[in-house]
């Protein structure tokens, strides 16, 4: 994705750099006061850029948290993709288990930064739309991998992939903010009550 | 719950009436503007009431929403508390796919006060501590009928129900979201594929 900086004029660099410093300060003023809070002068003010500047790259503090939603994101897609070629039912229920601890454990990781979406989310309209766009693109790669497991005879093929992985994707999503406002849940319980739940019922 | 009237005093029943007559325009005022954009004293105007009296039954809007959200979920409810007692598989299937098809339908019946609902819990810190009283609430039930299932030697008994009724209770909640914004999503075929993963999942 990422442009080699070899090729970079020295006025790209410094737009990179620019833009960089202004995520990075976000990212502290986001995590020190929440996003209602937060103002996009602080962001500004805290990254050491001039005003004129600073809004060519974000014009408000809204589309400055996308970014870095997308960003965190990414991490969390990355376990979406990992490899899902399963041949028995078992290794199916291993890799999801694998998978949903994964998924879990970056939620914990990022309980800050996910306590900012969150709250983003119920506030700004651009970020809940992001959100529900992020939501989509997760639905569409489950699709994905129950459709292989349907081909390959080891999911029930009279189900709906596409509604069976929105379902899916709901309660994962659901524990995942849950297990960012409430430390006492079980990260590894919910982890496998969830593959037990969706393999025993998808599978054949 | 509710008190005969014959036994209350005049002013009881003065106070009971004007209770109900701020409800009342409360849900108008809402359903007309949104939360965000509503205010008390719309709502106490509209009710023709002075602010005096007004405020010693609903100090802001947030908790009158409580109290007028209360009374949906209620209704929700009676459909969560239908009697559960299946003695095979098939019936169990047969009756949770029946109560998912009311619930999803009252949401869709409930659509425009939802979206209030939603609204509001993204906005204010007091509805959403509601919403998750409420939800609890579900939880608890399901987590009921899921433990005598498996006393039944129906479900299996090595899941543990809490954890079980709360994915299934987060499908659910996010599909019944969902069929409140989307009017395309089919209700019928949402409620038939949660319920296939569920007692999939679930039943023996």
């Amino acid at each position: 994705m990422r442009q080699d900086d070899q090729l970079l004029s020295p006025r790209q660099k410094q737009a990179r750099q620019t833009r960089k410093e202004l995520l990075e300060a976000g990212l502290d003023v986001f995590l020190e006061n929440g996003f209602q809070k937060s103002t996009i002068s602080q962001i500004i003010k805290k990254a050491n850029k001039g005003y004129g500047t600073a809004y060519v790259y974000f014009q408000n503090k809204d589309e400055l948290l996308i970014e870095l939603m997308e960003h965190v994101m990414n991490r969390f897609y990355d376990v979406a993709e990992l490899p899902f070629q399963p041949e028995t039912k078992q290794e199916a229920y291993e890799r999801i288990e694998h998978q949903v601890r994964l998924f879990l454990k970056l939620a914990v990781q990022e309980r800050e930064m996910l306590k900012v979406m969150k709250e983003a989310i119920g506030l700004s309209e651009a970020v809940k739309e992001k959100w529900v766009e992020i939501r989509e693109r997760f639905i569409r790669r489950i699709t994905e991998d129950i459709t292989y497991s349907q081909h390959k005879g080891l999911a029930k093929s009279a189900l709906d992939a596409a509604y069976i992985a929105r379902a899916w994707f709901y309660a994962n999503e659901m524990f995942m903010w849950d297990l960012v406002e409430n430390e006492d849940l079980s990260l590894d319980h919910a982890a496998h009550h969830l593959t037990m739940l969706y393999t025993g019922g998808l599978y054949e």
